[in-house]
């Protein structure tokens, strides 16, 4: 038997059959527009999950034991309902009910970061440890956390919003509402935020040149390129930086200490370099670090493929 | 049978002769004086724990059936050694093999948070939780974190080192050698800089007056009891104290969502008034609240009595 795993996200439906060695065997995506009723979205849904079987060869009423998907919000496990999602603008939406008018096999919901640690403990870089953690390092900040190898999902579902875990108390506005997010300062917005701070007060900069002045071309690789190349104001951005995510990764090993936390997310692209000055600062900085007793840190294994996995790894709610 | 618990602090120990309800039959304390070696303050509490039972008319060798024994640090529950204590000063010291020198019943060493949170959990104000959490405000902050009402102990036995972390990057010194952690802002000791930063520049303010210009006499009351007389600079310090207590709270709930936080310790005594405000901020703030679907935030039950309670209810290890 297989699964279908989909990444409902923001901007693209995409949905993957996965083998039971957590393979994706065929994947086919389609735009989300996000701005359409909800139903809309779950009908274009049913279509591209058949759609993706048959390209896999697999036929969707006899070989496909169920459908997961991994979406962006706060999920209630138990009915599938979208709880709360700030940039879906969603509160409380049916998506289970929605898309069993679609599909007759067993469809599960969960929050996206939530199957993508589900995945990389399974098959990935957090395989075999008993408590980790994965932070999702994008345009936002998400995060999964295993206790005993299982999803915890806190009291309403709501647990691992670790991008909106405060560092800096009335700091920079989050797009959350609040101020002073983890997500404010370590995610990739915020990134090219402070880069194009820093190339507008310095023109005779780098990372301005290599925009050529047009600061809507800022990305987050380019203060990493122009730091390698020598431009000052970019390596102190890329040092800021680095300590921002470790801050946000020693208040985590602080309060939970996981055995590992693996850096997923689109950031993760940045490498192995950016992942080891990081873990770094937060094996010299967390609380009572012991020699060879610390949490790990690390990069995660797959890219957003992983929420594609961890969804299609999902089963029937349990009460936990 | 009964069990001894034991609240190993900084300046006292204090142990008390327990029963399977959880209540405290006898009493008894000596000074600490932790200068020490080690080997003699586990010769003192060796002879407390029997003085103690002596004093309760239950006899030591056939009646208590063990001695807990909740500490101040980061404890090795399965060897009982008392890896890490930024306070004690003491690193990898082997508490159990020291205690089990003078007694042959079983010893168990647990964190004092730990222990706090386990009596809360059992008996007190998170009773009936499956996810719950224990705040100690005092001096310093302390944490204890239960998940499926185990108490979890992270990778290392390090969890719940709540009061260390960062809410202000690079921001007020931490007796922990870091910067900006909540314990910073929101202990009892933070309190009373505060006040006394005030005070010294507000020689006019009610507070100044209290404490007859002698700031040494500066507690964590005085500005609580300032602000209802109506002094202007004390409201401002109990206002932005609520706020950290508060922010410390929120990131708890966005990382862990757990049903309920109970805030013990010395700054319970300050009482629900104090308690229901930052609750209020904290059911304004956290991430994606829902009515009726909130973390909890309540003022414990137990004083750091838990501590001697929780202590009298550790079992053998057994590996998680």
């Amino acid at each position: 038997m297989y699964a279908i795993g989909v990444n409902l996200d923001l901007t693209n439906i995409i949905a993957g059959v996965v083998d039971e060695s957590g393979t994706i065997l065929s994947k086919e995506s389609i735009p989300t527009l996000r701005y359409r009723p909800v139903s809309e979205i779950m009908s274009d849904l049913a279509v591209l999950v058949k759609r993706v079987a048959f390209a896999a060869g697999v036929d969707f009423d006899t070989e496909i034991d169920h459908v997961g998907i991994g979406t962006y919000g706060t999920i209630d496990r138990r009915s599938g309902t979208l709880i709360y999602s700030s940039h879906f603008g969603f509160r409380d939406v049916p998506l289970l009910a929605e898309i069993k008018k679609h599909i007759s096999i067993p469809v599960y919901i969960e929050n996206d970061a939530n199957c993508y640690a589900l995945a990389e403990s399974r098959w990935g870089s957090t395989k075999g440890y008993k408590n980790s953690v994965i932070v999702t390092l994008g345009t936002a900040i998400s995060g999964g956390i295993m206790v005993n190898k299982e999803v915890y999902h806190g009291a309403f579902f709501g647990a691992g919003e670790l991008g909106h875990h405060v560092i800096v108390m009335d700091g920079e506005k989050c797009d959350c509402g609040r101020c002073g997010c983890w997500a404010a300062y370590a995610s990739s917005t915020a990134l090219v935020r402070d880069a194009r701070i820093a190339a507008i007060r310095h023109p005779e900069s780098e990372m301005f040149r290599m925009v050529n002045g047009d600061l809507r071309l800022m990305s987050y690789r380019i203060p990493f390129e122009a730091a390698k190349k020598g431009d000052v104001y970019a390596a102190e951005i890329v040092h800021m930086f680095k300590r921002y995510v470790a801050l946000g990764l020693i208040n985590i090993v602080n309060i939970l200490q996981p055995d590992a936390i693996a850096i997923g997310g689109k950031l993760r692209k940045i490498g192995h370099e950016f992942i080891d000055d990081v873990a770094a600062l937060v094996y010299e900085k967390a609380f009572g670090q012991q020699e060879n007793a610390n949490t790990k840190v690390m990069l995660a294994s797959m890219d957003y493929d992983a929420v594609i996995i961890g969804a299609a790894m999902l089963q029937a709610w349990k009460e936990e």
